[in-house]
């Protein structure tokens, strides 16, 4: 099993972290300083959301479109209309400051302890492959997510090609993963790069994503190293069941304690969490370490 | 005026913020993690405590005494003796963590989201000096707090000396605001640094501090430059008083929203806060900037 799966699962008295969107309660998500942050702070293992620019360049931002609660034009101001990303060159993305949230939203009402700062902007790809490449972060791993853009639905090979030219250029191979909702992206990935292990996303309430009974084997077959449910979809035995066929199982997107402990209890490998430290508190409260 | 005082003073569509031991919401307390993390996120006014070890190093501490609630020994567990700083060296106090608090404490429980890092020292004051005469921290500034130690009470004189030694040898005069409950502290930092503006520490539910009826007076007539206030001491009036003598007034340690917006509403010219991020959501979401 490649390395970078170890580095998700867990341990006798080890269970892993994962900041979300590098730590999203903390700092402005999918942001170098959130990133940095994440991994300064003990936390190796980063999810992210990757689309592709007008010019190809894989940018790390969470919606296919900008985001109205979180972009802010030249003027200062949160912006209106939400171009699509892919309309959008990367000189023409860097315009916009992404180090705020709109408090008058209920997404802003979500992150009431969000630092907000200024000159924040998308960072590419592979800004961050040249951040967890340094020497010092050599523990640090990537939960690549490939969003799923209807306008790139057409092209997921393209999209992948230019996300797999960026890690390995940046000879971030082994502290890879790549991840997605998309199962076909998935696919793709496999092809492309069949020594870069995968993760499923699942979410039950979506019914567009018509999961399949068996979804642990449905995984297995497909290949997957990585499943990672909404938290609120699983029981331990979903748990166990999916480590019983060499499955990690990694949960999304756990911020309350009382949801930390009931996913520590039910035995997974990976909490992703908006709040590493308050899961890194909740750990070491109960006499867990997570690396 | 000096500088440094203009940068804890309010401006039209401005209040400041002050990180309270760097930021301990979410950073372990009084560590250089916690301070570059307030300086990442855009606060650059720090407050800290500095205490002196056995071989005059001033270090950055709160206690005048190992705390055990967050003091680890090499075995990995939290100390069940609290020795003083100043029996220790330097290099003694270096071999004990301070990067975790110990949960089953009520002080553990105070702050559930607080980062839990392997590897943090007690930084000597001279680090945090280093890092803030960093061209790129040009804005830091240090709210530095002289602990009244009953055993130096006697050698007030020479502890004072030896922070300001590391002030002046790190060229950060300007950057340095001088702070104490123990006003007899302030009145020597005084008479030798008479460059060195003083901030004034009150808190009216300790009666050993026995505070005089004019506190505004009492501090403006010392030579005071700021009046730090605990923020359930105040009024608005309070807060208008002082400034009409040429005080600023920054208030600690304001941690929830509710008592935020309060002090926001008094006019007070900074907020001293374990959670700087939360400051900065409710000053954005209220139309403020703090720089």
């Amino acid at each position: 099993m490649p390395n970078q799966i170890d580095a998700f699962k867990k341990r006798t008295g080890v269970i892993r972290i994962v900041g979300h969107r590098g730590a999203r309660g903390v700092f402005p998500e999918n942001t170098m300083l959130g990133f940095e942050y994440a991994l300064a702070s003990g936390v190796p293992l980063l999810e992210f959301d990757v689309v592709l620019t007008a010019d190809d360049i894989p940018v790390i931002t969470h919606n296919p479109t900008l985001h109205k609660q979180t972009f802010r034009d030249q003027t200062g101001q949160f912006i209106s209309k939400e171009l699509p990303i892919r309309s959008l060159s990367f000189a023409d993305l860097g315009r916009y400051e992404v180090g705020k949230i709109d408090g008058t939203t209920a997404y802003g009402a979500a992150f009431p302890d969000q630092a907000q700062v200024a000159g924040l902007r998308v960072p590419a790809l592979a800004e961050l492959c040249a951040l967890v490449k340094h020497p010092r972060h050599h523990a640090a791993h990537l939960l690549l997510e490939l969003k799923s853009d209807p306008r790139l639905i057409d092209m997921r090979a393209h999209f992948v090609a230019q996300v797999l030219r960026v890690i390995r250029d940046h000879e971030v191979v082994g502290q890879t993963v790549l991840h997605s909702f998309d199962w076909e992206i998935l696919a793709e990935c496999k092809a492309q790069a069949p020594d870069i292990p995968t993760s499923f996303l699942s979410i039950a309430s979506e019914p567009e994503f018509n999961l399949p009974d068996d979804l642990p084997a449905h995984i297995k077959a497909a290949g997957g190293a990585l499943w990672c449910p909404h938290f609120r979809d699983i029981t331990a035995e979903d748990v166990a069941y999916a480590q019983t066929m060499g499955l990690g199982v990694v949960v999304w997107t756990v911020n309350t304690i009382p949801d930390i402990d009931r996913m520590i209890d039910f035995g997974v490998d990976a909490i992703c969490s908006d709040y590493p430290g308050r899961v890194q508190r909740r750990l070491s409260d109960r006499g867990l370490l997570w690396e």
